[in-house]
């Protein structure tokens, strides 16, 4: 069984004709243009013999592909974007395993397969991320996302409606989890690291924890011309040092912490900042080193806070453990990769939520100078066409029982 | 000649009364609530006989009591507010020089005095700060203001005019200079310095010179999770180590020094920030060492960049430099208020804009915790009165011709 990596890379392009184009890609979930995405997506399925195409209550996409064995092994990504996105997010993976069912219905695969197009990885328009995948995974509180809005003000429940699904429903979708015996899905890095390396495709490990938390500055608002620097409570000064405190902790742990928003109040050129809000995202592979970063920020903040006269509190915005992908199915994806390289993912996936309940591994292909979720995001047609060929070899294994016991 | 600081006191309340209450002082210029301040304003000046009221091109307010000598002493400041304000910033001069035509009216005056209500003093509603004084100082550009709207879009020509004041036409109010020979005015410090000290009224020597400027950082935004700390190009950094470095050069050089907007781009939790926007605002008495604390700043921001892998720009949104008042008037201001303190005022006044073409002086009262521009600015009463006492003392010296030439 092998792929034909040109044909994935032309059903990427033509994808990108359809829903992306100079302004980037523009698949949000729940939009027509995600519609379109999913309609060419049904296209392609569709001219695949025996493949059977059905959504489930999260609103994703299974097409199966009956096998002789017990056990249905899914591949998958998610076709939706953010807004102006980049062209292979989440589609890579989608594309990839389109044609991994292809080459099944020509050779044989002896276990089942099932594509699976996750419903608003992104979470776009409404905030919530991984929503198909956790809905599947039986992490998604419907309950939680009652009060969700759009940046135009409709609930997530009366949009969601219009594309078939029915929010207090979505936990049916876990039944979508009995007859699976394996998650793969292949994605770009979306970091510079693999470029840096010169390496085409890699073995993911896992994904990150991630411990994101706001922290809010209290100090008094006061006159920039009249109140003299001794007798200044200045939040912003704080929050300013407490962004620099978060990049020692990353550095010394060797993980990643950003302080990607601060906010300070009243926020004008001519009143020092009385309050200031300042959100940090630490994210380690190791819970250990994790909970010692998130440990350390909390003091740095503190200290940060004493050093201007300020006081400082911290809430958990959102938090995850990190997540170990399966020992045999990430060594069958190094020998596939052919690279030597594994690396353990920053940025989530889909992946991880199905890694709670299922076998599950990943393959990266590199991203040019890291970015994504932008037009610029990119990936050299060779890179990409060795990763699909070599995600295709993993699935092969797989399909055939030969990794898992 | 001396006056009823009582008398004052009890007009402020009133006005307070009429147009602040518990949501704070709401006279923001060229509103209804400005004209009913003004209205009152009028009624109280209606009672002292011989006073001719007149409002100028500029839609500053003139009352004017004729003495015997050449050369008139104006007294005033402002009834406009912010939006939220306190009962005292602008409204205690304006009360204060009310009483000083009172009892200019009952003992005489050998110079004519005139109160002056400068219009939008605050610039609360179109942005532009010390209007009138700015009119009659010849430094106001009505070119430069025809584009300025409000939060609802109104057009300053339109809104203006509602006023009686024809936008093209405000420099024509520079003729009030003429007559002239010296303004004064009794401010509240809007800091905290008075009540630290415990000082009830003191002379202020000048204002602070302003330079006011914008920091434009340039890295590389990307994904929070999969950029390694030692790739990233984090312009949120470079602003945070700027904000500090601005606070050490003005320790350093003894002035103040603010960092009071903060904007990163994209300005999500997820992303390094690619850009991130710093507003400075650096204030001296001396232009000296105002000049080395801009020179040190921008030193520091492009360090700051470069420890970042940033670049960094910069460009001036506002400067002026600082203004000494009279020498002879300060004097006479110091000795009225026998406290032996001067200070130099960190926040600009319309006596600023006077003070470039007539003998000027002010005098601050102590600030209850140094907060302004709130509805919990206050004055201790008894400090009021001590203020307004002493402000009535220099009046007197200065409109019986003692203190100029």
């Amino acid at each position: 069984m092998e792929l034909e990596p040109r044909r994935a890379i032309a059903d990427l392009r033509e994808l990108d004709r359809l829903t992306g184009g100079a302004g980037g890609a523009r698949r949000v979930c729940w939009t027509g243009e995600w519609q379109r995405a999913r309609a060419f997506l049904r296209e392609l399925l569709g001219e695949i013999d025996g493949v059977g195409v059905e959504q489930d209550e999260a609103g994703n996409l299974w097409a199966t592909l009956p096998g002789e064995l017990d056990g249905t092994v899914a591949v998958g990504s998610h076709v939706d974007s953010v807004p102006n996105g980049g062209w292979l997010d989440g589609a890579l993976g989608v594309m990839a395993a389109v044609e991994v069912l292809r080459a099944a219905a020509v050779d044989g695969a002896r276990h089942s397969v099932a594509l699976v197009d996750f419903a608003d990885e992104e979470g776009a328009r409404f905030g919530r991320s991984l929503f198909g995948s956790s809905a599947v995974a039986g992490t998604l509180e419907p309950g939680s996302l009652e009060a969700l809005r759009d940046a135009e003000g409709r609930a997530i429940r009366d949009v969601l409606a219009e594309h078939d699904v029915d929010l207090h429903l979505v936990g049916r979708a876990a039944a979508r989890l009995d007859p699976l015996i394996a998650y793969l899905e292949l994605h770009i890095e979306q970091g510079p690291v693999l470029e840096r390396e010169g390496v085409p495709v890699a073995a993911v490990s896992g994904t990150f924890g991630v411990e994101r938390h706001r922290f809010d500055f209290t100090g008094q608002a006061s006159h920039a011309g009249t109140t003299p620097m001794d007798m200044r409570h200045d939040a912003g000064l704080a929050a300013a040092r407490g962004a620099l405190a978060v990049e020692e902790t990353a550095r010394r742990n060797d993980g990643v912490g950003t302080c990607g928003l601060i906010r300070l109040e009243p926020g004008i050129p001519t009143a020092v900042a009385g309050h200031a809000e300042l959100v940090v995202d630490l994210r380690h592979a190791q819970a250990e080193q994790l909970a010692a970063m998130l440990s350390e920020t909390r003091a740095s903040m503190v200290e940060a806070a004493d050093e201007d006269g300020c006081t400082v509190s911290g809430s958990e915005i959102w938090q995850i453990e990190p997540i170990a992908f399966n020992d045999r199915l990430v060594g069958a994806a190094l020998a596939a990769a052919g690279t030597g390289r594994t690396l353990a993912s920053g940025a989530l996936h889909d992946a991880a939520e199905m890694a709670r309940h299922v076998p599950a591994a990943m393959m990266f292909a590199p991203s040019t100078r890291g970015i994504s979720h932008a037009k610029e995001e990119d990936t050299p047609e060779a890179d990409l066409a060795r990763a699909i060929d070599a995600f295709g070899r993993l699935a092969a294994r797989v399909l055939r029982g030969e990794v898992l016991g």
